[in-house]
């Protein structure tokens, strides 16, 4: 158990006036535990309160391999043939928390939550924010992660402009990607390659189109290593590019670097997301930019801090997050590019260092 | 969209109060609507009221890629630059939610769902057992898939036998399996291997544990075959097999005979997880059968009908469900045998045909 986040939680949760926070199995768990088990529909979850003590609720299915993984941990359990919220609710009620207020993370179930809710008289609350901010500074070593993590992705962005031509499917180049995140010492790789009008889609799901030529094809994709992730999204362009696409290409690229040269300790985070947005906005491309300018990145794909307007703080010394403006014509074309940026002692540091640099193969 | 299946889901939420059920992206979505997208932390889901209407809330980035695969569909966006809770609420209040009860899908994250409650004086319920209800009576066609499915597991169980040995890691014959299962003809190949002692622990995350002589390898696991899952458990000892653990190997193989056979049209579904509990408790191993008896099985992995004390009604015809009864002796030896059984118009069905009989190999 990481005791020193623990106590930062409780900390911060008696400051938003919360009596316990549960963290169903998740990375979260596996940040404060060192271990997640699977999570079928059965609740379970591990419960710290603001007194500092802590318990895990589970099925008794669960039990025995939890009990071997967090020793010394009061364990809990409810057997299939209970009542799931009356048998957590006695549970609850031992532990003086029916009635009371408790923060979930970000995979407690609401189907589950709700039943438990009703049940034990507990007012749930979301305690995502709490979970994202006891880690949102970086450590040297965590930087030191990232930076590894990032390098193992721009090794990957190299190797496949080599490799991408006409007659590939989506899903090759993906494979590619990911077996070349593998073979570079990354984990747990994952990717978008979307090709052609799919590009137009941010967070597209296919991979069966084939790539022609005159296609623009999106890469955005990363992986883990020691636990922390990379991200970045770079466009590679098949045997040629038009003029209204590189026109595209340029306002992308001015967007993306002037992002980051306003992300500076002390930047307030809205002015960030603005400086990139206007460009966008006064080229003309205003309503194709769908999306926040970026988002924290850690022992998450997606943590805090967001850059965007709605998240009113300021850069601190060990913030870590993306910066991918982007320009979404939906069903024509997409593109972004996307850098992983630290706000280190030396200042702003950009942790991807593949070209902004127009790819044609 | 399934429309018969929408107008049982409107009918039957009507009849417990509610005015909408969400459905986040999950299989319950793909089940109703053929596709579901990516989710990330940003809030989405498709609403369906008890008037029948029914409408999309996403956020603005995945707009484009959901209008391509549902046309005609009411889609409404909110964009990263607000305030989410704030943008769902305004959406929610146009289409006359704000202030109503509405139930929620297996996927609905808390953390989202807390935050619109609250903004929107929703009263969100669990709706999952609704969206289970509608497709517990298996068609025909989707008990010949089921079957399919079923005997695609039973041929990669064929072929594992002859693979397993000393020296081999749990991940290999995983691998082996899931292999196995593709050749066969199925999707989305899945499966727990634990040996030795990890086969105690009922849904054992590991994979690094090598094969010696002697242990015991459990083997629980399925795939797809046009939508339809299966899942089989069974044991393989290697190189022989000791008398206690014989004995406990008989237990199971009657408990799990004794329960198929108790699983007939208008069993009460308590009934049958008592005869085999019965069987366990009887031969003194109480305490060491940690979980229900099944799970019902279709488009999910466990879906409606649990088979287990708590779930108080009546096997019907069409019901398709695992009948698994275990003996888990923490860090000591696990063992189960599980096939998933059929309630037809020709009587009580055991889709999979693997052998009970024990296996030394």
């Amino acid at each position: 158990m990481r005791k020193n986040f623990i106590d930062k939680l409780v900390s911060l949760m008696k400051s938003e006036g919360m009596d316990a926070v549960l963290v169903c199995p998740s990375e979260e768990m596996n940040f404060l535990l060192g271990f997640s088990p699977m999570m079928c529909e059965r609740f379970q979850g591990f419960f710290i309160k603001s007194d500092g003590n802590a318990f895990y609720l589970c099925n008794l299915l669960y039990k025995g391999e939890l009990a071997n993984h967090f020793s010394g941990m009061k364990i809990y359990d409810w057997f299939d043939g209970d009542f799931m919220p009356e048998a957590v609710f006695k549970i609850l009620e031992k532990e003086g928390l029916t009635g009371k207020t408790i923060g979930v993370n970000s995979t407690a179930p609401a189907f589950n939550i709700l039943d438990i809710g009703f049940k034990a008289n507990i007012k749930f609350v979301n305690a995502k924010p709490l979970l994202e901010e006891i880690r949102i500074i970086k450590t040297a070593e965590e930087l030191e992660n990232l930076r590894t993590s990032s390098s193992i992705a721009d090794k990957a962005f190299s190797e496949v402009i080599k490799f991408i031509k006409p007659g590939l499917k989506e899903s090759d180049i993906k494979d590619f990607l990911c077996a070349s995140m593998i073979k570079n010492g990354g984990c747990n790789p994952e990717g978008i390659v979307a090709t052609g009008p799919n590009s137009s889609y941010g967070h597209y799901m296919g991979s069966d189109r084939v790539v022609e030529s005159h296609d623009v094809v999106l890469l955005d994709f990363g992986c883990t290593y020691n636990g922390m992730y990379s991200d970045i999204s770079r466009m590679v362009f098949v045997g040629g590019i038009n003029t209204e696409n590189i026109k595209i290409y340029e306002i992308c690229r001015r967007a993306t670097e002037a992002g980051e040269a306003a992300a500076f300790e002390g930047a307030y985070i809205p002015d960030i997301d603005k400086t990139s947005r206007d460009i966008i906005d006064n080229a003309g491309y205003k309503e194709y930019f769908d999306h926040r300018l970026g988002h924290g990145i850690g022992y998450m794909i997606h943590e805090a801090p967001d850059i965007k307007a709605s998240n009113t703080r300021k850069l601190e010394k060990g913030m870590c997050f993306s910066i991918e403006p982007g320009i979404n014509i939906p069903g024509k074309i997409g593109m972004r590019i996307e850098d992983i940026v630290a706000i280190t002692d030396a200042g702003t540091e950009i942790l991807n260092k593949s070209t902004h640099e127009l790819i044609i193969v």
